[in-house]
């Protein structure tokens, strides 16, 4: 063991600087992630210096990642889908094609070269709805319509998002002609996402009554470790991200979640490799390439995240008045954890280079701290007659 | 993240083989600990060579032994130790010094260096007291006076072998005078073992307070993990063995855990992190060092190993009778993760050989195996008479 000291040391400090800066962020009452990729960006090889994360630490931040969007495929519940229904449909594709097409659009007006735009405006595209749900669940208004769009949208957008994370991933990984491959992988991941939102869950309901016959202590969650990291070998085995496959896998068990205890319990793993996954993530960025024209870049990219995101997602509810469309559109405008690893694995397949990088950290950073303060103006009125608005919204969808 | 296949693919082959193994091993009734080091034996490169452990598995085996102890830690509860008392520690005691002295006087006798005789001595010493537990438990036994003094000779068995762990890490990781370091390494190990028995506890109940204060998720979870991998990396600075910090920061929280909920949630990151330590345990051992004297060899050191354990702790109870001298001594015979491990620290730290490591694996498979069905005879009278016999013996004690 002694051997692997600087193993054991890198993975002591980047834990603790981490979630010290995570702990700083939230006190600020900021995204705690925030503060984790910026430990990164301080104390990692283009800051400080103090820890430059060896292969084995960047091995453990994809093990990170893909038990993150594991617990994020958890945490969806099925039957959100079915309630929300249509407007949450509309919401998300809405929200998924005008940033895309602004991003994709801008960054090829900057000369940047396609597959480099398309990275960056699948980066563009991906909603993170934990922030918003969180400072709604603070003001007791997850239960009103605007918040049940959101949070429905969200479950949407986070498929729509993985499916053309797929594609753009399945590109990159093949050489061909460009529009048959194209259309091969669409279908791929398509395919992929059908039989897993469809077909995954029916098997796990089969595995049922053979777990609970098996004789190793905890079998579910081991079933489910098993099947998270066989998805995504999988996954990358036919050209997608790793961390489409964890997804996938989350969804198959999220309604056997609550049953066999999943979501504790894989939380608790999340919650000790998910550190290195942003730090690494905060590592990797060059602060060095921000130069005066990246600057005016980001800043242009961030507010296309930004107005594009609250335009589409708004105007597909316009009918209920401006007032829920800009709700609706404000919750979805935070960008998180997958626009992030859309950024890393477009930064490690060489798609994209070290300023576009900078670029979706940016974007990503500048979305989600502008939109909580903003929410909550919108919904303060709500705030207060929230109890007796909460039955009547709701049974009004 | 495609960069990584290779890590992604063994991490998902290892995880599946051993728990497949794992699960065949309990159905047979056997432990599934062993299921899972065969998996590595069997198709590790010395084995079918389907898998050789990168570096990256290597490191996550590490982790996994980190937080198989953290978890043996968090599961002793210093009450025991009070409630059983005198007659446990002698036990203890004597069940560590005899297997010691044993090993020792025969690794000498058979021309092995003293530091590989020490080394083998060592991993003879720790009781794996899980397997008798869960016999006891299974039978309705746990409460039987027999069982109280098992349960508590084990926890102190636990704390001395770690400390011993400690010496001879100690001893091999430093160079000086023999008996001055000896001493000296006695003492730090000593002076660790007394501050992470006495003193730590305390800081963990000063620190409540301002963790109840932090914003961050998971507060409690969060510091553990922190405390246990700089209490691992601390171990090793010092010069002893990582597991060793690990073992003590989990007693430290041990009078917590169940307040923070800290077991379920440490016992799912240890379910997904041991099994790859277990199945690198396999994979480093080399079936091809078995040739007829090896053989010899490790079935003397497994006889010894079952009978001076079951002496040294049948000795101690020896007033109350033979036959609960022989159900104590039993229940102490079984080896297991402390063994292994200090088996591995001595392989990677070249002080033992490939036999000397192939013996230990042998010798404690043998215990493990051979001890279970013995338990069972020896308490298969008091099992039909349980529930009477349960108060009465205790109340004796």
């Amino acid at each position: 063991m002694q051997s692997s000291d600087p193993f054991l040391f890198q993975l002591f400090l980047i834990f603790v600087w981490a979630k010290l800066f995570g702990e700083v962020f939230e006190r600020l009452r900021l995204p705690a992630v925030l503060g984790e990729i910026l430990a990164g960006v301080l104390i990692g090889p283009h800051g400080a210096g103090l820890v430059v994360p060896s292969d084995a630490i960047n091995d453990v931040a994809e093990v990170g990642a893909i038990f993150l969007l594991f617990t994020v495929g958890l945490e969806i519940q099925p039957q959100d889908l079915l309630s929300v229904g249509r407007t949450s449909l509309y919401v998300a594709l809405a929200g998924i094609t005008l940033p895309f097409v602004c991003g994709f659009a801008y960054m090829l007006s900057q000369h940047h070269p396609p597959q480099e735009a398309t990275f960056v405006a699948v980066a563009m595209v991906a909603t993170s709805v934990g922030i918003t749900a969180r400072i709604l669940g603070d003001m007791n208004l997850l239960q009103t319509r605007p918040a049940r769009i959101i949070l429905g949208a969200a479950v949407f957008d986070d498929i729509l998002g993985m499916i053309l994370l797929g594609v753009v991933a399945g590109l990159v990984s093949t050489t061909g002609t460009a529009w048959v491959q194209l259309l091969v992988t669409t279908l791929e991941a398509l395919a992929f996402a059908l039989i897993m939102l469809f077909y995954a869950p029916r098997v796990v309901r089969r595995m049922e009554p053979g777990l609970e016959r098996m004789s190793t202590r905890d079998a579910p969650l081991i079933i489910a470790l098993a099947i998270c990291l066989g998805l995504s070998y999988a996954a990358v085995k036919i050209g997608m991200a790793a961390i489409i496959g964890a997804f996938f896998a989350g969804l198959a068990f999220a309604d056997y979640s609550p049953r066999w205890n999943l979501r504790p319990r894989v939380f608790a793993i999340n919650e000790f490799l998910a550190p290195f996954f942003f730090f690494v993530m905060g590592a990797r960025l060059n602060i060095g390439v921000f130069d005066r024209r990246l600057v005016v870049s980001a800043i242009i990219i961030s507010m296309l995240a930004f107005l594009s995101k609250l335009l589409g997602c708004g105007l597909p509810v316009l009918r209920s008045g401006w007032k829920t469309a800009a709700k609706v559109g404000m919750g979805m405008v935070p960008r998180g954890e997958v626009g992030l690893i859309v950024a890393l694995v477009g930064l490690q397949t060489k798609a994209i280079s070290e300023s576009a990088y900078a670029l979706v950290i940016f974007m990503t950073s500048a979305t989600t701290l502008a939109a909580p303060p903003l929410l909550k103006i919108l919904f303060r009125r709500e705030a207060v007659a929230a109890p007796a608005l909460a039955g009547e919204e709701g049974s009004a969808m």
